[in-house]
């Protein structure tokens, strides 16, 4: 159907990324050939350096150009606080925030048995060897049955190692209403609740 | 923000894209991490394709990486007929009809005096250039301002050539309802309504 077999394998490139359907990459593709060469080169460049740049931090295993991080490289952050979270995205989200100052520590997954992911597929143990210069451990684990099990795990795990775990809030989302939270949730924020 | 300078350039890269906002290319970014090198060497060699191989058919100024293009060269294809379209994309959508068997000629744009586009920075040259091997052209154009008015800018060139020159029609897309249907479309629905 295509008039170029180059044309072709760009629209089945970009179809293999996701929430990218057919249509959307043949817009793409379109778009692209409408662009010059430095456009293309420099957007292919960016691609390819995140494999031949991006490395995980040998100490939070969240992506870094150079090793540390430059999050656990920062003088300014509290090295007490750790933030266990799935994956490096997640970090992104809490950065955002602005309202937390401690180290990351990067699971790279959850434990899910039916996908064959058991927890020495995880970061797990590169967790347990960081406690030592910790106060607190705070899970911030999507609330996903996998994550609970996770956070489950992680906080039984680290029990005995006499240091503070918590886990982050589930509840209704703010702007949101009781009327439209299931009914998990709805439990999970009263069993939450705060005193005033 | 970014932990990783990599990671910022590809989501920037991505974000640039048209209907990718920040937040999908954040996701894509993270989708390509977590691929093996293949899988990105592949797809950036993809795009890059797109650039080195893909050129314009001297005949009917498609895309295509052998000139002439497939559907140029075709046996099979009435060569009395042409088609005029847009853009390349457009001969992709007629030829998923599977109802179209003559030639095409892409014009790369309308003329848009606001934008600086003048009939000379589109291959209408060209076009009356192929007008002497022709029975019938049909513009194919989009029926926006732009398209009307360069439908009829073609339709007055090609006139004193004698050829029949004919255009799609304009109505109420099939499963549509005339009450959702807007004036002007409803108009030449009307304007263009056919003998039974």
């Amino acid at each position: 159907m295509y008039t170029s077999e180059s044309i072709e394998k760009a629209v089945a490139a970009l179809s293999k990324l996701p929430s990218i359907g057919k249509k959307t990459a043949q817009r793409l593709t379109y778009y692209l050939l409408r662009q010059d060469s430095e456009f293309i080169d420099e957007f292919s460049n960016a691609l390819l350096n995140l494999k031949t740049k991006v490395k995980l931090c040998t100490v939070c295993y969240n992506y870094t150009d150079n090793d540390p991080c430059p999050i656990c490289r920062a003088g300014k952050r509290d090295k007490a606080l750790l933030c266990v979270v799935e994956e490096p995205n997640d970090v992104l989200a809490i950065e955002k925030t602005n309202e937390f100052h401690g180290l990351y520590h990067v699971l790279h997954g959850v434990i899910n048995p039916l996908d064959g992911v058991s927890p020495s597929d995880l970061k797990i143990k590169e967790l347990v060897a960081r406690i030592g210069e910790l106060k607190e451990v705070i899970l911030a684990i999507n609330p996903s049955i996998e994550g609970e099990v996770t956070t489950q795990y992680i906080a039984k795990l680290l029990k005995p190692l006499d240091i503070k775990v918590t886990r982050i809030a589930s509840g209704i989302p703010l702007g949101s209403s009781l009327e439209w939270t299931d009914e998990a949730t709805l439990t999970r924020a009263l069993e939450g609740r705060i005193t005033l």
